[in-house]
């Protein structure tokens, strides 16, 4: 098999991760670094690779060799740089959001679908075992019917100058519930709530509440501020509940057999009608053995799969459409003090 | 000194840790334990003790060998339950909630003034050892400004039968905040989400945003369908931040020398302006050495104090009311959708 | 049926908690706590108790109404206090260890069974949910063949003026394995090294390591120095192998399908051989639901049961001797610059 | 400032980290990666490198720009390697252990003397931001005089073909002893047990007992069976003592103000003598911050930095020498069943 030509486009701080694992994968072969500051592009490099670095996007495109391109630039950068790419016949895989707002994206995934070219977003979550395990288990019913979902991600985080902490932090969350979920559990409406205690301009502790379809509540607690580093996710079902705590790599994910079940009053005896109405589960915990696999490296094996394959990649244009719809609602919500603000259905179609 | 005749009121869940801590406390005499069913009063008390039980609350109020209770009934009878107690002129002590709602905990607070009567709550984590450090360090300014506070209490939990997941647990959290935070920094609207995923007929999980006076955010998270248990509060300040985990008695508060600072651009240089708009400490943890000691201890002793003293206990009605209103303004939030609700003001003073 | 007369003799550290579970427990009645203090024995059974305090083991042993003693005086009283109430024709509960010495031991053993009554120890660790589902999974042959058991203890304890680390600590770790192991899983010779880095007196910090029977090998760290607290047994077997933190109340014993497994070389292919020696096997964990059980709730009433039943307790006075058998070869080994020293045989028949 | 050109030995499973390590030090220029395979060489170095793979190592070392070497090869090749290395005139940096025994790691060291060249382990753990702290608080007195030190180093290992698990990993440890301890805190005699249960036909589990001069005792616990995995090590002083948690990136050091103080008998009431021997410190923790840094890279600015300055590195020839005389008695003791065996002085001079 020939290999397919890549160029990573932006060599700040995702770009080398995207350089490093092309290089790892066998059905790539990385042709460009391109950064409009060569500099910055050469030093990722460093002295000893045969990679070439650019400075000059049209000429990475207009070589025949790269086929496919990888973009790790700024959100607002996204449309003009996938456009540019996807308009030069190349395959995109492009960095979460897949675009500044909701309508830019559109744009990216008709130019894409209307030329037959591979338009995936690096969801990088989405592809490590842990997130793999939670969507076959929940998708799979394992976990019975879906009663909440609860996403805490907070650290000592970096203040972007361009986007807020929503915009930051929840795509990782948003397009994980979306992985995971089955189908017929989608996002209805969001509410936002959001403070900015140092004055940088822009929320940096926010809190998302999500209403699905079927009635079970989302809620993604996200934080720049925090002295601490927690990334935890709750998956609560009618049968069993999952708890991920990627940050424990000898125990990502735990499956309890415990919750509360609603019992039927007419089953009880009459003095006991009061009280009694709710039982308990108590049952084992079940940590499933997981391969240690850097994600980016399955990103990378995905991108070059659906290529070969002319097939739609796991986190296709569309998985970014619904985070950006989802994402816009908050930013909605958030101006109108928190009230819910439904969201943009038809994104997955 | 001639000890404080005392009687506890309730010998469900709660009453007997009360039976417990007041038989340890050496200013108080306890008298009797009583309850509707005396057969549940009686196997509290167990085949050893010299305590009365009684099952009747009229005949207790009515012995002048009993100067004070102890209240742990539902929170639907306090006001009947406390109200015949002041006014058979007995200093009262009562589980959280101080009352149903706010208009009978006033009723309460107003009779107990009136007679120049001990009303105190039983808001038992306030008298931990962490609370009084928190309350120490928060109220003497070693975090700086307050930015944002945020409390997850979750665990598999009673459903309870005649309140909601907000009303039973929140609490708890309510008058931490009320206990430690300066007295300039007050609640000033309240937007709650909650949800019934098992069908209980009341909110199971919920989620609860605070604006606070000088724009810092608190949240609140309670979920009695968790299978694991998470007590863990956040206070964030300008200077350092503490974390509260209540679950780990080795380390139960880490205080960071670690945060996030606002440059002034104007001392940056020009290229620099753009991305530099913070700075970051990360400086060392301290976790102070904390005396291992039962709040419930802390609480009788407060209370007997209080009575000795004629003062103003700690956790007085007024405190009990703080948490009412901001319980209603949730309530109201919980049926209008999630908007923020203007907490009633002027309980505190 | 009647219930049985028990007297607690000795009010220090333990004592209070043999009071309050005897108390709880339906089919005992207490009728005395004794202690040479009689003030230090009023003040546990403080100012509400109907049961009677004594200074005067004599008439304790000589009241009819007492058919057992539960004894938690110092190790060296044991022979004395036992013996008179054995000869007296008391059942007796002794705190670990069963006596000074293996001898004295082996006097209660026979005086107990030439009476025909029982002689149990209060190796409370026996009787958690946690050391329950462990004899059931290690003797069961839920591990396979044991390959290794690993005990730590240590933690900032109180430097007792009798005894050293290994007589204060060790009897929980070793009369958990002799309640966990197979049958013909036995101790063969123990060797122990010990330091005094604070001029105690005695052994502060101090190992074990023991040959089992099989070829298997024990070790127990038990340590007064630490100021961190740690409690965790690993027992590793061919199939599998459990961690019991004892600690870690949301997980206490987490059982691994994970290990190394010798190849037959023969199988092999030849350039593989020196290299692939052993497999490993990383399967699943599994955390067993366990109740919450006070462990001496559970002492109380084995102890009681044996009683009725005329039967030997789980933890009989020969556990008790293999204990001192143990304890006895690592002083002489600590004495003798940690040589392997025989354990002696034929305590357990 | 000319560049060493350096060539890596070994393209096994630590030659990858060295030649990534090695890339990034400007101070060094990578010229070879060189195995035996060299199909393995080059798929190390994969499709996009610049820097050649050689099996030759005649070859390797007679090339004028080569001026160090850096060898990951089997601990039983060392002499071999590392000596035609020397003799050609090569800067060394050997993978611990320095060889296969204390003799003929004494010709490499004497060797190098000789030539003026320098000899440096890759003792990576001792280049740890932790360690370097660790290094500081403990020589520098903060510990007050040290009592005791407790390392546990366990997990699902490689059982490897050529040495046991004492030789495999507990060099970390003594590496670390030697780094940290005051110059007048020297090994005197070391006792170990192991046992090899699964019939791997060497040591899987052991234990080392190390008598330091001043009468503090260290002990080391390797296992390659375990299936869980624990990286700590305690160091206790009279003053404060350390827990370093290698696995707790959030929180490697804790420096607790707890103790036990042995107390003048003299000074106490009579009746208190017996008890009250000793009391007790139990102040705060400190957790100091540390940076995050890749130790491996830091190995390589001091291998650069002593070639460069003519000096000793840190872990010099004679660290490994102390290292190889300690595993050395450890696997007479081994032998001899475990009795304290005594560790060759003269080492470290």
């Amino acid at each position: 098999m020939n290999r397919i030509g890549l160029a990573v486009i932006g060599a700040g701080y995702w770009g080398p991760n995207l350089v490093r694992n092309a290089q790892a994968t066998p059905a790539l072969r990385l042709e460009y670094l391109c950064d409009l500051d060569i500099t910055r592009a050469r030093k990722v490099l460093g002295g000893y690779s045969t990679v070439r670095a650019s400075a000059a996007l049209d000429e990475v495109l207009a070589d025949e060799n790269v086929h496919a391109v990888a973009i790790a630039t700024p959100a607002g950068t996204h449309l003009k740089v996938a456009m540019a790419a996807l308009e030069a016949g190349k395959h995109v895989l492009v960095e979460k959001p897949l675009a500044a707002n909701l309508a830019e994206g559109r744009q990216l995934v008709e130019a894409a679908e209307a030329r037959g070219l591979v338009l995936m977003l690096d969801h990088t979550y989405c592809y490590t075992p842990a997130v793999r395990e939670l969507r076959k288990l929940v998708r799979g019913g394992g976990l019975g019917e879906i009663q909440y979902l609860d996403s805490v991600r907070i650290n000592l985080g970096l203040v972007q100058p361009d986007v807020d902490v929503l915009w930051d932090l929840a795509p990782h969350d948003l397009s994980v519930f979306g992985a995971i979920l089955p189908d017929d559990v989608k996002p209805v409406a969001v509410a936002a709530h959001g403070s900015d205690p140092i004055g940088a301009g822009r929320a940096c502790v926010a809190h998302l509440t999500i209403r699905l379809t079927g009635g079970a509540m989302a809620h993604v607690h996200v934080n720049w501020l925090s002295p601490t580093k927690i990334r935890t996710m709750v998956i609560g079902g009618s049968g069993r509940t999952v708890v991920w705590d990627d940050l424990n790599p000898s125990q990502r994910l735990s499956i309890y057999d415990r919750g509360v079940d609603r019992c039927d009053p007419e089953e009880l005896p009459a003095e006991k009608r009061e009280q009694t109405i709710v039982s308990y589960r108590v049952g084992d915990m079940v940590a499933p053995a997981l391969t240690e696999q850097e994600a980016l490296r399955a990103v990378m094996a995905e991108f070059a799969d659906s290529i070969v394959q002319g097939r739609r990649p796991l986190t296709d244009g569309r998985s970014g459409l619904r985070v950006l719809a989802l994402l816009e609602a908050a930013t909605q919500s958030l101006a109108q003090g928190g009230i819910f603000v439904n969201v943009e259905q038809g994104e997955g179609e």
